[in-house]
């Protein structure tokens, strides 16, 4: 049997393609995607549920002159395969392989990189925009989930699109799911609007919508004018786009080739901006993901056949895991806690603070802005949020952070999950900035836990506090602790040394002290004796403890899973210079560039960032011209 | 004549004033306002524009127990006055005076802080939440403008705000301007409908709206209905909110205290969400700023009997005019050259630009992550786009710039106005930050232009750098240069020494370096002889000349009006640490806290940052225990 995916050497091809074989070439990049998630893992629900959307998406226009502005990208793994990345799509999200989102980078049909939500309108209204400056034809379409809808960018690109009034098609793919369920006032109102009965009417058939478009003439339109004047008093999807600006199509059956082939020819030749409304079902032809899209949205290697996901061979629980369990613990006895997640639920391990506290639950949709000032608002009134988000996540809210919580001093405990590297999502998802654009924020406290006992002592240091508290962990399994009893709050600022040793002295952080202590092991068998000290804190840093152990040590290292600019390393360096001490230091992080995909301990390696690059690193300097333990140090009082 | 405003000793009292006193009242506060902003300067037409309505919440609610959330805060004038702060209103955005905006800190009238546009909703409707939590009874009011309506952020709190149900009252206060006037096809959907005769019928008076209320019963109700129908093939406003899931009652005259009150007794009743539409106009009861309501919007002291702004004494051009007009000569020679800002086409000097380059020009409202992914659009199609938003307003793009723009290392140029302390605007509009937030991104260069010559090759650069560049420059009078010719590109990551001397360096940057050559010139007399490097780049630093003064100096000192952590002092110092430099380092920069308001000049010399404090730092290190000649240094080589 033919395999249309095999022949294809370019999109164009499709158009030489008939309606069954196209539906055929459908069915293929199915098996190909769940073949090849179910090694990688990946994000599996959302890329099934427009496998057509991509193929009509591609027949219709002219790719890559024509431009597809993936929203998110997650969805983008058809795409890919249509567009000469089937030969690597085996190495999809691998070290030195295909990544799991759009990428320019990777190839002119990926017209725009994504891997955060809500971007794609304002991106592909700049693409507009500058086509008809420069003169151009191009079509430009963006393509969003109903998920990403409700962030405020979306509502921000819409709003301008609406009044500049360029040609811009904008494809609403509405599986009534973001990442958790969708949430908000809006995705009720359009899943409402979409099972009403009077609005089903419109979804009888395609060709009733092709009345919208004015080559069909006026008769048509007016059977469709009149269906609507049926409809007064209630809000349309329709209409509610139309007060924004756009002409509205659909909604149409996303599964459908045909459907969705036909309306977009007539869509294509509308002038203005055009939402075109799409269902889809997330997970659509593999059952499994059918069934359970948000456990399949990302997902781990898994059994193709039972759609069971392959166990972990480590047995301890992750740090996402002991957070929620803890929280669930804390709010039993203590009423003043809610929790606030944003799209995020179980990734955030709060499904069952969910389930116990539904009134002192808050799912805010993808909306991280939101997310932190409405736990500024909860603050302000007595209450004590905890608001979970994954660190990458959360540079969307940095001006809330920044202005409306540091400023007014405000107690919130921010969970950080995902700090540091978060393996195979790659650039977009990495936690790699947050230790520098937080730790300049004023009256904030920030502990980066070391293990899960510490993490657990964190969350009650963070809700006993009376100012905003950080508190960051690692997308990992934890240390496999015992964990018993309540834990013991931690003196805001206050380190502990963990190891000693005459020769240098490690600060490390967080997932870098278990790689420091090791790093330590092996240079002592070598002779070079070194410290290693855990300041718990990078904002405010334990003083005391940091500047008497530097005043001992010959060498001082710093280790952190974050950007080495503006990092803890430059607030250790900071520390000694208010205290008049000039160190020999070395500072060990993630360099000055985007780190790129692979699993978490590839990149580590790769990064320097495991025991054998820490004492690599070290050994380098301890062997250096000036013998460590002469190296002058002076001091003097400062003003 | 009895002078209300001064009698008052609590918003209660507002409660036994008649309808022509609380009118009285609303003159006396007119009078006021205009009186102390036409000396301490301020934000006039905003105020000027609710003081009815201000009035009217005060006389209703019950506050402080009641809570109102004011978005921005600039137009709370009114409301500081009618809570206790009538004696110290005269030190309005003075040194030590009172804020210009609600403060936590000020007065517990004051329920949440702000300075940033659309927070009100979100904020508000955690106070909500909190009250349901803990079984509370308080209204929750939140006021915000149009212009704020633009912001995702407010669109994120309406979404939620609509989905969970809680009451809360959001007063729209619609005076068709936000600070430029409003964009965007939300704006203008408003302000169509509002005109439409068919719509008008809503406007004739507050008895008709007053049937949407439940207590007037299900007859007016009916009649409200059918006018409704009657509007059938038109979004009302009423329409779009309720999409949102608001009850919506509207628009009602904002000057009206009659109408106001009534409304409001009726609104506050009602339960669930609430969208009250009130239409104002900027600048009322004062001519000239209801003539001009963008110039009257944040003004410095003016006449009032002429509404003449007093000329400063100072000759030069600000910043932010050679910022405009050295734009114009550029575009006139370069068609790639776009310019893109979010509601301050005035303040960033854009006005002329607009005027000459009208389809080159876009304004997107209070949306700044939208403006910075849209200019990536705008990039990847080949032109080459200058987003112009003030320092402390970008936070609001902290991801867009890491994830849209640096990661595809995308040719744009951003115009960061307003870097450092404005002065009399205080905490929320210092731009304190950007050193330290934006200097982590890789693939980006950041240079700080120390006089306006600089600025205009910053300029240049810019837009032949084939990535993303920043360039930041304050709120002040350039240093009155001779402007001539065509300025030319500066290599990137070059600086340059503007002074030689033996005893040690300072490297200082952009508006800093005028005080460090000061500081070095005092300082010689005292026969301590510094150098001073502009390195003009704070990423990529310039490595040659600055490890190289290093190394010859035994004392680097360094400047900038950025905070401290993480900011240019750090660069140095990570700078140092990776060539296996100790050098005696002396930071000096903003402090770890919020800098209140005051002038420029007061807040520079309270922060030890002009050549003053600059100069007494340095002679305090200087003649400190260790001589700084005898400071022994250490050089090891890196791995």
């Amino acid at each position: 049997m033919t395999n249309f995916l095999e022949r294809l050497k370019s999109p164009g091809d499709l158009k030489c393609l008939s309606l069954g074989e196209l539906k055929q070439l459908a069915a293929e990049i199915r098996e190909r995607i769940v073949e090849t998630v179910s090694r990688n893992g990946g994000h599996l629900a959302s890329s099934l549920g427009v496998v057509e959307l991509t193929i009509a998406l591609h027949r219709v226009l002219e790719t890559p002159r024509d431009q597809i502005v993936w929203d998110v990208g997650h969805q983008a793994y058809a795409h890919k395969l249509l567009t000469g990345r089937l030969d690597r799509f085996d190495t999809l999200r691998r070290l030195n392989g295909i990544s799991g989102f759009p990428r320019r980078s990777e190839s002119p049909y990926d017209s725009f990189g994504a891997g955060h939500a809500s971007t794609s309108i304002s991106a592909a209204l700049g693409m507009a925009a500058a086509r008809d400056t420069m003169g151009g034809s191009e079509k430009v379409v963006a393509v969003i989930g109903d998920g990403s809808l409700t962030g405020g960018l979306a509502f921000e690109g819409l709003n301008q699109a609406g009044a500049l009034k360029k040609d811009l098609i904008v494809v609403l793919n509405d599986n009534e799911m973001s990442i958790s369920p969708n949430v908000g006032a809006l995705a009720s109102f359009l899943s409402r609007k979409m099972t009403s009965e009077r609005f089903v009417r419109f979804r009888t058939g395609t060709k009733l919508l092709l009345g919208r478009i004015p080559r069909f003439g006026p008769g048509l339109l007016g059977i469709v004018q009149r269906a609507e004047g049926s409809l007064k008093g209630f809000l349309t999807p329709g209409k509610l786009f139309e007060a924004f600006g756009f002409e509205y199509v659909g909604p149409l059956d996303g599964h459908s080739l045909e459907d969705l082939i036909e309306t977009l020819e007539n869509v294509k030749r509308l002038k203005g901006p055009v939402l075109l409304h799409v269902l889809t079902k997330k997970g659509k032809g593999y059952p499994f993901a059918e069934e359970s899209p948000a456990l399949f949205h990302g997902v781990g290697p898994f059994d193709r056949a039972t759609g069971m996901v392959k166990p972990s061979r480590e047995r301890a629980d992750t740090y996402t895991t002991v957070f929620g369990n803890t929280l669930v613990e804390m709010a039993e006895k203590d009423e003043r806690i809610v929790a606030i997640t944003a799209a995020m639920t179980d990734g955030t391990g709060l499904t069952e603070f969910a389930r116990r506290f539904p009134g002192r639950f808050y799912d805010v949709g993808i909306a991280e802005q939101h997310a932190v000032t409405f736990a500024a608002g909860l603050s302000c009134r007595g209450l004590r949020p905890v608001v979970a988000i994954y660190s990458t996540f959360l540079q969307r809210a940095y001006d809330n952070i920044l202005s409306d919580v540091c400023l007014q001093n405000l107690p919130i405990a921010f969970a950080l999950d995902r700090g540091g590297l978060v393996g195979e999502d790659g650039p977009t998802h990495h936690g790699a900035f947050d230790l520098s654009f937080l730790r300049p924020m004023p009256n904030l406290a920030f502990m980066v836990p070391r293990n899960e006992e510490e993490l657990r002592r964190a969350m009650v240091t963070a809700i006993s506090h009376d100012g905003p508290f950080m508190f960051r962990y690692p997308r990992a399994r934890s240390e496999g602790l015992p964990l018993n009893g309540t834990p013991e709050p931690v003196p805001i600022g206050r380190g502990e040394t963990l190891r000693g040793g005459v020769d240098g002295v490690i600060f490390a952080v967080g997932s870098m002290i278990r790689e420091a202590l090791a790093a330590a092991e092996r240079l002592e068998m070598e002779g070079i004796r070194l410290g290693v000290v855990d300041p718990r804190f990078v904002k405010p840093l334990d003083r005391e403890l940091l500047v008497g152990a530097a005043r001992r040590a010959a060498l001082v290292v710093t280790v952190e899973e974050n950007v080495l600019q503006g990092g803890f390393g430059s607030a250790v360096m900071e520390l000694l210079e208010e205290e008049g001490l000039m160190a020999r230091m070395l500072r060990i992080g993630l360099p000055d560039r985007y780190i790129e995909h692979g699993s978490r301990s590839e990149l580590h390696a790769a990064c320097g960032l495991d025991a054998d690059g820490i004492a690599r690193r070290i050994r380098k300097v301890v062997g250096a011209d000036t013998p460590v333990a002469c190296t002058p140090r002076a001091r003097f009082t400062r003003g």
